[in-house]
């Protein structure tokens, strides 16, 4: 029986989270890491696939016999404008874990917030059995800022868990049941945002976007009397020294982070330490180079069984 | 014009928040609340209506003529022990902020295992950033027994969230989108299940019904390894010597826990201190006075305008 073809990887993501993917994947045939200075001036002739984003600019030359190029992000725009990308099918990496696992993350702070669980772990420190007054997630007005596809996937959950939702977006967007402002209506969509969750991507406008003027002009009519503020998108848009300020004077009841300015976040950051914050490391969509690996194994093993690759792409649609 | 009967209130809830609850309420007849010391000889005999939660223990004495005794709470176990209770119509408090306030709870509960919110808390008392391996929520299948009204809601909400939900009840019950089994499934169901959440009335069958017994059934081949129990239902389905016991020897992986064999929680209890157990004082459907005495109003406009009571007991099934 032959030996199944090498698999090569030239992925310019996070080094240690794409090893961290790579273990125990591709059992059955070799990996070749091109991260891997080992591997620098590796003969790759032969080899049947390879997985790239931001490939090396001699990747194409170096593997002349690849029969699949699988990309290593959801946009294949970066990828069709290679040079000497081989005329061989081209697979898109389509991945609803992504989505359903920031949506898992966003509905998981607002309940949180909602059901007053830090209050709670208080209270049982100290053996305290009394039932706080609760408002109802329908009392509770979680604006987004950021309506793509994470934005509206959260909105739609949120909005089955019972939340009043609506959205922000530059340029306006209409999503189903929920109310949208754009760019000249960020006033009257922060009056009314009791809970407001960052979904945007860090770009030059929205830089330090999330700062002590933005907190201020959220609503302060919710039941717990100041905002939440749960951040998702990118850390480079919130200024932290303004939430730890904005957490320490009450101009916000509480917060969830997931992204910081800086990562890993520095060990005197007062973030550790503040009970108000909930905070997890960059975690919220959650290992999506694994979920890449997963999704390459199995077009592969499709492929080595005689099926057809699914996730092509259209070249002259050009997605 | 006859007057319209009274409405006696006898509710061991908070006084104030029971008071706030009925201020404006019932505006067509008068309201005899029984917590008020001026009522406390008051003639009761010739009123149709009562609305009890541990009641006093000569209220059926004194009010002969009732015509219909409404729950204050959602389940009717204790209601249906008390001495004297007449033969007449019992009505089960259900609500859709009932409902949907127990949704979020189990829901938060879920995500909260789902995501590891334990070991990420722990890593951040020492400032440690590490991301774990972090399965979807559709690696993981819910098993609810119980699919009365809370059971159905929590599924669907659930299901929409990602994870995979199984349904079990005595007799069983069609669920969209829910595989679902019936006594004589209990084992099938109990082996597909990662995360069992318990939404059942408390009757002579299932008083512990959760014990080492049943969690040594429950699936192991989930992400965690070991399942998670969650409930919200009564605590007399539980044996707490046993849930102590299986996350102590890694039976259960985790625990949620809003109810008690005894309430409150005794002070010596290992639950209060056990760092895999999230416990809240029985405050997951939040009961809510406001929303009971609307449900109150509405089924006594039904039996006036000659309609048929919603939400009757039945006493031979005790639920």
């Amino acid at each position: 029986m032959p030996t199944k073809s090498p698999v090569i990887i030239d992925l310019k993501f996070d080094p240690e989270e794409v090893a961290a993917a790579l273990k125990g994947a591709f059992a059955d045939r070799e990996v070749i890491n091109l991260l891997h200075p080992a591997n620098r001036g590796r003969d790759l002739s032969g080899i049947d696939y390879a997985v790239v984003w931001k490939p090396g600019a001699d990747l194409f030359a170096r593997a002349p016999d690849l029969k699949v190029v699988f990309s290593g992000g959801a946009g294949v725009d970066h990828v069709l404008k290679l040079p000497g990308l081989p005329d061989v099918p081209l697979v898109r990496f389509v991945d609803g874990t992504l989505t359903t696992r920031m949506s898992e993350w966003v509905a998981l702070q607002c309940l949180l917030h909602l059901r007053q669980h830090r209050a709670y772990a208080a209270q049982r420190e100290k053996r305290v059995w009394r039932e706080l007054a609760q408002p109802e997630a329908k009392e509770i007005t979680v604006g987004i800022m950021g309506l793509g596809v994470l934005g509206q996937d959260a909105a739609a959950k949120l909005k089955t868990l019972g939340f009043r939702v609506v959205g922000w977006s530059r340029s306006r967007k209409e999503v189903e049941g929920v109310e949208t402002f754009d760019a000249d209506g960020l006033d009257a969509f922060l009056a009314k945002t009791d809970f407001l969750v960052g979904l945007l991507p860090l770009t030059p406008e929205t830089t330090g976007i999330y700062n002590t003027g933005l907190f201020t002009r959220l609503s302060r009519k919710g039941p717990f009397g100041a905002p939440v503020f749960i951040n998702a998108g990118r850390g480079g848009s919130q200024v932290e020294a303004d939430i730890v300020a904005s957490l320490n004077d009450g101009t916000l009841h509480a917060v969830s982070l997931d992204v910081f300015e800086q990562e890993p976040l520095p060990l005197e950051s007062p973030l550790w330490d503040m009970d108000r914050a909930f905070i997890t490391p960059h975690a919220a969509a959650a290992s999506d180079v694994k979920a890449l690996v997963r999704h390459v194994e199995r077009q592969i093993a499709r492929v080595e069984r005689g099926e057809l690759l699914e996730f092509l792409v259209d070249r002259t649609a050009g997605y």
